[in-house]
Protein backbone atom coordinates (compact mmCIF):
# COMPACT_ATOMS: atom_id res chain seq x y z
CA UNK A 1 0.00 0.00 0.00
CA UNK A 2 1.34 3.71 -0.68
CA UNK A 3 1.12 5.79 2.09
CA UNK A 4 -2.09 8.09 0.93
CA UNK A 5 -3.87 4.92 1.53
CA UNK A 6 -3.13 5.43 5.57
CA UNK A 7 -0.47 2.24 5.59
CA UNK A 8 1.50 1.29 8.90
CA UNK A 9 5.28 1.76 8.75
CA UNK A 10 5.18 4.98 6.27
CA UNK A 11 7.50 7.83 7.06
CA UNK A 12 7.30 9.34 10.54
CA UNK A 13 8.23 13.07 8.42
CA UNK A 14 5.36 15.48 7.86
CA UNK A 15 5.28 17.06 4.45
CA UNK A 16 6.72 20.58 5.50
CA UNK A 17 7.51 21.30 1.77
CA UNK A 18 9.88 23.72 3.10
CA UNK A 19 6.94 25.89 5.03
CA UNK A 20 5.21 26.09 7.87
CA UNK A 21 2.43 23.39 9.13
CA UNK A 22 -0.46 23.73 11.67
CA UNK A 23 0.62 21.44 15.11
CA UNK A 24 -2.77 21.19 17.77
CA UNK A 25 -1.43 20.19 21.29
CA UNK A 26 -4.17 18.81 23.22
CA UNK A 27 -4.11 17.61 27.13
CA UNK A 28 -2.94 13.71 27.15
CA UNK A 29 -5.21 13.18 29.98
CA UNK A 30 -8.11 14.92 29.88
CA UNK A 31 -8.38 15.48 25.58
CA UNK A 32 -8.72 19.17 25.90
CA UNK A 33 -7.58 21.23 22.74
CA UNK A 34 -5.00 23.75 24.59
CA UNK A 35 -3.79 25.47 21.58
CA UNK A 36 -2.70 25.58 17.57
CA UNK A 37 0.77 26.29 16.81
CA UNK A 38 2.88 25.99 13.58
CA UNK A 39 5.69 23.97 13.44
CA UNK A 40 8.41 24.49 10.36
CA UNK A 41 11.27 21.04 9.95
CA UNK A 42 13.42 23.09 12.54
CA UNK A 43 10.97 22.71 15.12
CA UNK A 44 9.60 19.43 14.52
CA UNK A 45 13.53 17.60 14.79
CA UNK A 46 13.79 19.38 18.29
CA UNK A 47 10.35 18.51 19.23
CA UNK A 48 11.32 14.97 18.99
CA UNK A 49 14.98 15.00 19.89
CA UNK A 50 14.14 17.32 23.43
CA UNK A 51 10.47 15.75 24.04
CA UNK A 52 9.22 19.21 24.35
CA UNK A 53 7.02 21.44 22.10
CA UNK A 54 8.78 23.44 20.01
CA UNK A 55 6.78 25.61 17.34
CA UNK A 56 7.49 28.16 14.96
CA UNK A 57 6.54 32.17 15.58
CA UNK A 58 5.10 33.81 12.98
CA UNK A 59 5.24 36.62 14.51
CA UNK A 60 8.38 36.62 16.04
CA UNK A 61 9.92 34.44 13.01
CA UNK A 62 12.28 32.13 15.07
CA UNK A 63 11.96 28.98 16.92
CA UNK A 64 9.73 29.25 20.20
CA UNK A 65 9.89 26.72 22.84
CA UNK A 66 6.83 26.90 24.41
CA UNK A 67 7.22 27.50 28.39
CA UNK A 68 10.54 29.80 27.43
CA UNK A 69 9.41 32.75 28.94
CA UNK A 70 6.68 30.95 30.84
CA UNK A 71 8.29 27.92 32.50
CA UNK A 72 4.81 26.65 31.38
CA UNK A 73 6.45 23.76 28.48
CA UNK A 74 4.24 21.40 27.23
CA UNK A 75 6.04 17.75 27.81
CA UNK A 76 5.18 15.49 24.88
CA UNK A 77 3.61 12.16 24.97
CA UNK A 78 2.63 11.20 22.02
CA UNK A 79 2.78 12.59 18.19
CA UNK A 80 -0.15 11.66 15.48
CA UNK A 81 0.19 12.70 11.85
CA UNK A 82 -3.14 13.32 9.88
CA UNK A 83 -4.01 11.39 6.86
CA UNK A 84 -2.61 13.97 4.50
CA UNK A 85 0.71 14.18 7.28
CA UNK A 86 0.14 18.17 6.66
CA UNK A 87 -1.15 18.51 10.41
CA UNK A 88 0.38 17.31 13.45
CA UNK A 89 -1.06 16.45 16.59
CA UNK A 90 0.66 16.34 19.97
CA UNK A 91 -0.31 14.78 23.19
CA UNK A 92 0.78 16.66 25.54
CA UNK A 93 1.15 17.41 29.29
CA UNK A 94 1.00 21.03 30.70
CA UNK A 95 3.28 22.19 32.91
CA UNK A 96 2.03 24.74 35.17
CA UNK A 97 -1.55 23.89 34.14
CA UNK A 98 -2.39 27.03 31.66
CA UNK A 99 -1.29 27.06 27.67
CA UNK A 100 -2.42 30.36 26.93
CA UNK A 101 -0.43 33.29 27.43
CA UNK A 102 -3.41 35.04 28.54
CA UNK A 103 -3.27 32.79 31.62
CA UNK A 104 -6.27 30.36 30.32
CA UNK A 105 -5.49 26.71 30.64
CA UNK A 106 -6.76 26.43 26.98
CA UNK A 107 -6.42 29.48 24.17
CA UNK A 108 -9.95 28.35 23.19
CA UNK A 109 -11.31 29.96 26.22
CA UNK A 110 -14.20 32.36 24.38
CA UNK A 111 -17.42 30.54 22.61
CA UNK A 112 -18.68 31.64 19.81
CA UNK A 113 -22.83 32.23 20.75
CA UNK A 114 -25.57 34.41 19.09
CA UNK A 115 -22.77 36.48 17.35
CA UNK A 116 -21.07 37.24 20.76
CA UNK A 117 -17.65 35.66 22.16
CA UNK A 118 -18.09 34.99 25.69
CA UNK A 119 -15.37 33.56 28.24
CA UNK A 120 -16.66 29.94 29.59
CA UNK A 121 -12.80 29.59 31.11
CA UNK A 122 -11.52 30.19 34.06
CA UNK A 123 -7.99 32.24 34.56
CA UNK A 124 -5.35 30.41 35.73
CA UNK A 125 -2.84 32.61 35.98
CA UNK A 126 -2.47 36.61 35.76
CA UNK A 127 -0.06 37.62 32.39
CA UNK A 128 1.43 40.49 34.37
CA UNK A 129 2.75 38.67 37.11
CA UNK A 130 4.32 35.34 34.79
CA UNK A 131 5.64 37.83 32.13
CA UNK A 132 7.36 40.45 34.56
CA UNK A 133 9.73 42.25 32.85
CA UNK A 134 9.84 40.23 29.61
CA UNK A 135 7.52 42.04 27.40
CA UNK B 1 -10.70 45.74 27.99
CA UNK B 2 -9.93 45.04 24.96
CA UNK B 3 -10.61 42.24 22.80
CA UNK B 4 -7.22 41.18 23.34
CA UNK B 5 -7.14 41.25 26.88
CA UNK B 6 -9.69 37.75 26.71
CA UNK B 7 -12.89 39.97 27.48
CA UNK B 8 -16.68 38.14 27.04
CA UNK B 9 -18.20 40.45 24.72
CA UNK B 10 -15.90 40.87 21.94
CA UNK B 11 -17.17 40.53 18.27
CA UNK B 12 -17.46 35.98 17.51
CA UNK B 13 -15.56 37.17 14.52
CA UNK B 14 -12.53 34.98 13.06
CA UNK B 15 -9.90 37.19 11.83
CA UNK B 16 -10.19 36.03 8.34
CA UNK B 17 -8.29 39.04 6.52
CA UNK B 18 -9.60 37.70 3.72
CA UNK B 19 -7.63 34.66 3.98
CA UNK B 20 -8.25 30.79 5.36
CA UNK B 21 -7.84 29.91 8.77
CA UNK B 22 -7.36 26.68 10.42
CA UNK B 23 -10.66 25.12 11.72
CA UNK B 24 -10.63 21.76 14.27
CA UNK B 25 -13.12 19.35 14.21
CA UNK B 26 -13.48 17.83 17.69
CA UNK B 27 -16.11 15.18 19.21
CA UNK B 28 -18.23 16.54 21.31
CA UNK B 29 -18.58 13.74 23.37
CA UNK B 30 -15.31 12.46 23.44
CA UNK B 31 -13.26 14.82 22.94
CA UNK B 32 -11.27 13.31 20.26
CA UNK B 33 -9.95 15.30 17.71
CA UNK B 34 -11.41 14.41 14.36
CA UNK B 35 -9.76 16.13 11.57
CA UNK B 36 -8.58 20.05 10.91
CA UNK B 37 -9.31 21.75 8.16
CA UNK B 38 -9.70 24.88 6.57
CA UNK B 39 -11.95 28.01 6.48
CA UNK B 40 -13.15 31.02 4.79
CA UNK B 41 -15.29 34.01 6.28
CA UNK B 42 -17.80 32.35 3.44
CA UNK B 43 -17.76 29.02 4.79
CA UNK B 44 -17.57 30.54 8.36
CA UNK B 45 -20.80 32.43 7.77
CA UNK B 46 -22.65 28.94 6.35
CA UNK B 47 -21.42 27.15 9.15
CA UNK B 48 -23.07 29.32 11.34
CA UNK B 49 -26.49 29.36 9.04
CA UNK B 50 -26.79 25.65 8.92
CA UNK B 51 -25.61 24.40 11.55
CA UNK B 52 -23.32 21.47 9.77
CA UNK B 53 -19.43 22.19 9.72
CA UNK B 54 -18.36 24.31 6.01
CA UNK B 55 -15.07 24.22 5.26
CA UNK B 56 -12.71 25.76 2.13
CA UNK B 57 -10.90 23.36 0.35
CA UNK B 58 -7.98 24.40 -0.57
CA UNK B 59 -7.15 21.35 -3.21
CA UNK B 60 -10.42 21.80 -4.86
CA UNK B 61 -10.75 26.10 -4.21
CA UNK B 62 -14.20 25.81 -3.49
CA UNK B 63 -17.00 25.39 -0.06
CA UNK B 64 -16.56 22.28 1.25
CA UNK B 65 -19.95 20.87 2.76
CA UNK B 66 -18.58 18.23 4.75
CA UNK B 67 -20.13 14.99 3.89
CA UNK B 68 -21.09 16.26 0.71
CA UNK B 69 -20.37 12.76 -0.52
CA UNK B 70 -20.24 10.91 1.51
CA UNK B 71 -23.24 11.34 3.65
CA UNK B 72 -21.10 11.81 6.82
CA UNK B 73 -21.71 15.21 7.73
CA UNK B 74 -20.77 17.12 11.15
CA UNK B 75 -23.54 18.76 13.15
CA UNK B 76 -21.79 21.74 15.08
CA UNK B 77 -23.09 21.50 18.80
CA UNK B 78 -20.33 24.30 19.83
CA UNK B 79 -17.81 27.01 18.50
CA UNK B 80 -14.66 28.43 20.10
CA UNK B 81 -12.13 31.00 18.84
CA UNK B 82 -9.02 31.41 20.32
CA UNK B 83 -7.33 34.09 22.19
CA UNK B 84 -5.66 35.28 18.64
CA UNK B 85 -9.03 34.40 16.79
CA UNK B 86 -6.96 32.95 13.88
CA UNK B 87 -8.08 29.56 14.77
CA UNK B 88 -11.43 27.92 15.05
CA UNK B 89 -13.02 25.18 16.83
CA UNK B 90 -15.77 23.28 16.41
CA UNK B 91 -17.44 20.74 18.57
CA UNK B 92 -18.86 18.49 16.48
CA UNK B 93 -21.54 15.46 16.22
CA UNK B 94 -20.00 12.62 13.79
CA UNK B 95 -22.59 11.70 11.58
CA UNK B 96 -21.56 7.99 10.22
CA UNK B 97 -18.87 7.74 12.59
CA UNK B 98 -15.55 8.59 10.43
CA UNK B 99 -14.34 11.78 10.06
CA UNK B 100 -11.70 10.92 7.55
CA UNK B 101 -12.05 10.16 3.58
CA UNK B 102 -9.54 6.94 4.24
CA UNK B 103 -12.74 5.33 6.65
CA UNK B 104 -11.31 6.64 10.16
CA UNK B 105 -12.82 7.88 12.90
CA UNK B 106 -10.28 10.18 12.59
CA UNK B 107 -7.51 11.81 10.48
CA UNK B 108 -4.80 11.13 13.03
CA UNK B 109 -5.52 7.30 13.46
CA UNK B 110 -1.43 7.02 12.81
CA UNK B 111 1.12 7.76 15.56
CA UNK B 112 4.66 8.79 15.07
CA UNK B 113 6.92 6.55 16.84
CA UNK B 114 10.66 6.01 16.67
CA UNK B 115 10.78 7.41 12.95
CA UNK B 116 7.66 5.33 11.89
CA UNK B 117 4.08 5.82 11.39
CA UNK B 118 1.94 3.18 12.95
CA UNK B 119 -1.83 3.26 12.66
CA UNK B 120 -3.56 3.01 16.16
CA UNK B 121 -7.40 3.53 15.10
CA UNK B 122 -9.69 0.94 13.51
CA UNK B 123 -10.98 1.53 9.95
CA UNK B 124 -14.99 2.28 10.44
CA UNK B 125 -15.61 2.42 6.65
CA UNK B 126 -14.19 1.25 3.33
CA UNK B 127 -13.57 4.40 1.12
CA UNK B 128 -14.36 2.07 -2.47
CA UNK B 129 -17.51 1.43 -1.15
CA UNK B 130 -18.86 4.80 0.43
CA UNK B 131 -17.59 6.85 -2.49
CA UNK B 132 -18.38 4.54 -5.51
CA UNK B 133 -18.48 6.42 -8.64
CA UNK B 134 -17.78 9.98 -6.69
CA UNK B 135 -13.56 10.10 -7.75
Amino acid sequence: MSDASGSSGAPAEPAFAGGLLPAVAQDVETGEILMLAWMNEESWRETLASGRACYYSRSRQRLWRKGEESGHVQEVAEIRLDCDRDTILLKVRQIGGAACHLGYRSCFFRQADEGRLEIVEKRIFDPDQVYVGKK
